[in-house]
């Protein structure tokens, strides 16, 4: 049996900072347990962000109108995707796991990880529209947030000055990894290490060392599943109405983004044993 | 008295392509209003998206590790933030709205725009730990996403396949341009214009001309202002206990992140007239 294999998608600038020693654990830890681990280093690799017509090789097919998606789309079919975009698709197919390490920049990615998304996360390759959510075509993989905030915890409860981090989180891991189907493990949060004592960074990083050794056994995140939802045009891939009319029972909505009027399922998007839609 | 500005930060390759007639409409018709429009054609300008050590002139702060939020903050302070950055802050700072016309890329902005997010708010200039949301630095100003769906509208409802667009707008809307002050217009949406006959394309560019004509009289999105709140660290920048006991009997939360475990305020960040919070 081939290693099993697992890509750290990993965006900041420096050497020598939480996120490289966030990194660095991850590589240790999973390589001790007999993964191979490959690290996209998105800025040493001085990773294109932007999504141009450079991604593409040879021809468009509709020159007059550039269209990113359909070009790109077409262009993985045939192989005419950029050297750099098809590295990374490689380490895609191989990885069991993925875990994107990053510092929260604007309630989200750095550009230049938003950028190894739109650019890597190619139509066909990555989804289709018959290929989505937990029918999507990395069904078998799993995906996670690993990342630093500026904010203490308390500013990112629904309470807090920021708001909920569920719904901070909701486009990245429904929206992009689960929308490619991935399993999603809990978030790795390290809430504000900046601002941290050397000993409390210490045992951030112990924390995670000693998740990540029980890490790919653990429970994915819950998302509404693709079977609750009338998915044709005519249905306007909205819940089944028998679906919802035996939700209206529930004290809660099934995730934060399909609340259906009701309170959010408890940190639906940070914790795996949190309330919500049975599967 | 100057004339009065409005920026459209653009982001789509195409010429012919229906964001760029958005932003054409939106062009004509702010100067028919005696506007000077400003159009930064990111794709058009090569902007760069990564937040990388070039961003800064001269020498580091602190050499021995790159932090890029301090240094580009000391870097703003004394005038030595790269030229391309400089030009953007010039514009923000002469724009009464700024206007975030895109392709909505995995429910967010495309990474170049992410980029100009990232690169161009930079602390001290668009934000500091004392001047944040209502309180903000742009509190005078005001701001909008504009944006293409492929998506149907239906797909985006609480029950519909891809959940609530209230929450996918939440980091970007709160996150980001409130976060720095800005009084946040609902935004322009364009359901699946691709999916659309010419004739429906044609409607909801009349309707954007149309809303453009009133644009800058609409009353903004409700947010939570920082007055609720205990903003001391003491106090975990969480919601006041008097409010907090206040807000108990209210049938729904806040807005969309603040949802205090209740439903949440129905379109809070789609429509202005939604209910919320009463300043």
């Amino acid at each position: 049996m081939a290693q099993k294999t697992v890509l750290i998608v990993y965006a900041h600038q420096s050497v020598g900072s939480f996120n490289e020693a966030a990194c660095d654990v991850a590589v240790k830890e999973l390589e001790k347990q007999g993964y191979r681990v490959i690290v996209s280093d998105l800025y040493a690799m001085n990773f294109k962000a932007s999504t141009t017509q450079d991604d593409i090789i040879g021809d468009l097919k509709k020159p007059e109108l550039f269209q990113y998606g359909e070009e790109t789309m077409h262009a993985w079919q045939e192989e005419r995707l950029s050297g750099d975009i098809v590295i990374e698709q490689q380490k895609v197919k191989e990885a069991e796991l993925i875990i994107f390490q990053f510092p929260l920049y604007w309630f989200s990615v750095p550009a230049i990880m938003k950028g190894w998304m739109d650019r890597v996360l190619t139509q066909g390759f990555a989804f289709s529209l018959k290929k989505m959510y937990n029918n999507g075509i990395f069904k078998d993989k799993k995906a996670m947030l690993s990342f630093t905030t500026g904010a203490t915890q308390t500013m990112f409860r629904p309470d807090g000055i920021n708001g909920d981090i569920n719904v901070t989180l909701w486009p990245l891991q429904n929206g992009t990894l689960h929308f490619c189907g991935f399993q999603v493990f809990a978030p790795q949060i390290f809430w504000a290490p900046a601002h941290c004592p050397p000993a409390v960074r210490t045992a951030m990083l112990d924390g995670w060392r000693a998740r990540l050794q029980g890490l790919l056994e653990e429970k994915p995140l819950t998302f509404a599943p693709c079977e609750l939802f009338d998915l044709s045009f005519e249905g306007g891939f909205m819940l089944s109405a028998k679906v919802k009319k035996k939700q209206e029972s529930q004290p809660y909505g099934l995730t934060t983004g399909h609340h259906l009027g009701k309170p959010l399922p408890p940190d639906n998007q940070i914790s795996a044993e949190a309330s919500g839609v049975k599967n």
